[in-house]
């Protein structure tokens, strides 16, 4: 048991996606830089369940899905400078970066290419693989710990660690701000913080959806105006007018994204932050030049993206929409599954950790 | 005859693109702010190509081509005040736009949906079609006329007012300049310009052609670099490196967009300037995930970036490579022919208007 091993509920394989193995497993071996948390509660994200079904390819199973975590440094390595133990952290969907490459030095680290991800990767000079937050215990570098501001809530603060961050950076990367206007296509677990981030950030904010079901959730969120894309002409009254669109869509079937693209201003951004599965989108150079602008993809967001949202987040009251869910094989089983099926409002997090693991 | 007329070399049909019939027109009415030039020369673009062959599409036949012009202003209507009769003077690709619309006051006119091209297009409320600058004269709106520094030669400055503009504005408005790594990709009339421009602009200017055919040439406009995409992994040494790619490839054909894109640092930018004829490229967040890349197009330039580009033509002696044709039937269809062979370096301009127009 602990500190030699963690034990946490291992996916298999992807054929068996919905079944879950509570078993011991070991960690990486302890440095002077990492910082053991002990997990109180961690996010379900749409990446687990592009994981553990091959949407993505092949990983190496088995492993613990979950990188949306919460819990306590139990343990800190002589080296650590950033984390005090017994303070409650945050781990996201990345635990490791050379730090000292130029993307590194640039707060890109997330850009690295010698990142590792939380889960499914293996550990350099090892067959060690990597295990995520549905176990008792992650073992991360510093870097990737983060201070969780005792305004924010566990469960509510777990799914601003991916999800969260993943709309944030896009957002403040790009000049979201007064004066700009904003939209956040997709109203699901990430573009929910879309939202909410691009009106705290003092955008005006447009949510951007297939059809109205989701305006009055939009409205309550903060956004000061809706699209369904469902109506006729929807694009036309706001041709030209949009700065910045961040695509958090998980599907680009059907998608038109002439369309969408319409809606910018020159040398305006559409940024895609979701990974769909499937086809992809053909472009030319005429997809862009009415006006001139530009698309383009990023992933998660820095260490200092991260504690500006954790902070914005505190300090403004903004609250994840969260529906809690005991961890257990079961539970587990009915959060992928359900999110599988969209069937959320708009994240789960992962609760009493300590009923099963002492 | 002029003013009532004006005469030119019209194209009819795409079935006939390399037939040139010597005929009258009429401008479109002499407004307050119009400028009526008497032409000189004329740059052949690559424009002219995919226009009269329909590779773009039905157009309005019959009309001129050509939308690199210089000239000499004979009549300047009573409101124009920023050109003077006989001055010389360039022309481009663009001939109107409102001015009045966010865009236009911006200094992004060429993104103007109100915007009239050169040639080709139905002026509003009539039932004219703009003839370009195989022609005596040309009527256009002082906004888009532009003087031409004395330091620069006519038939050097021609090409300037498209392809030198096309290549220029993406380079200023992608922060080419000390301290910033930036790729051209294809070296024709577009491109040659891009590597003068960058270089002179003061960033580190590379040249990306498929074979090492052009790599002299590329030294002498100024590259710091060449890369050869013939070659095996010739992408591996510049991963992450790229702050900007200007893309002036006239063909999508085997191209491997992601290739390109890896050469991109973190949020690097590849603008597309040319149009291919054919299929596009089908992206997906994954085409854009490792580094953070953008992909984008952009359309001419300003007024500003017009005048900005010629300055720093005239100022650092900088010089299109043309090849000279004498204007006539004969030398409009060898035009055209070569440039659809690509078989120019880099630019042709038509001269000797004189002897064809009283």
């Amino acid at each position: 048991m602990y500190p030699d091993t963690f034990e946490g509920f291992q996916t298999d394989s992807s054929e068996t996606w919905t079944t879950f193995t509570k078993r011991e497993f070991k960690p990486k071996p302890f440095e002077d830089h990492d910082v053991d948390v002990k997990i109180e509660a961690c996010g379900v994200c749409g990446s687990d369940v592009h994981t553990i079904t091959g949407g993505w390819g092949a990983k190496n199973f088995p492993f613990c899905c979950g990188h949306e975590i919460i819990g306590k440094a139990v343990r800190v390595g002589p080296k650590v400078t950033l984390i005090k133990e017994g303070e409650r952290v945050g781990v996201g969907a990345q635990i490791y970066s050379c730090l000292e490459c130029k993307q590194c030095k640039n707060d890109d680290e997330t850009y690295c290419v010698h990142q590792i991800d939380t889960y499914g990767a293996i550990w350099p000079g090892t067959d060690i693989v990597t295990n995520g937050g549905f176990a008792s215990h992650i073992r991360v570098h510093e870097h990737w710990v983060f201070p969780i501001p005792d305004a924010l809530e566990t469960h509510i603060a777990a799914p601003m660690l991916c999800a969260g961050l993943t709309a944030f950076s896009p957002l403040v990367r790009n000049g979201a701000g007064p004066g700009k206007k904003v939209g956040i296509v997709g109203l699901g677990g990430i573009g929910h913080f879309g939202i909410m981030w691009a009106k705290a950030l003092g955008a005006e904010t447009w949510a951007i959806s297939r059809t109205h079901a989701k305006e009055a959730d939009a409205k309550t969120l903060g956004a000061d105006g809706f699209i369904a894309t469902a109506d006729k002409d929807w694009e036309v009254p706001h041709r030209m007018t949009f700065d910045l669109i961040v695509n958090s869509a998980n599907s680009t079937e059907g998608f038109e994204l002439e369309k969408y693209l319409s809606l910018l201003d020159v040398h305006g951004r559409w940024i895609s932050v979701g990974l769909p599965e499937g086809a992809g989108q053909e472009v030319r150079s005429t997809t862009f030049i009415a006006n001139g602008c530009l698309i383009g993809a990023t992933h998660l967001g820095s260490r200092k993206e991260m504690i500006r949202m954790l902070n914005l987040a505190a300090d403004k009251g903004l609250k994840s929409w969260v529906e809690k869910i005991p961890i257990s094989e079961k539970g587990l089983a009915e959060a992928v599954t359900r999110l599988k099926k969209n069937d959320v409002k708009y994240r789960f997090t992962l609760t009493d950790y300590d009923k099963q693991f002492s």
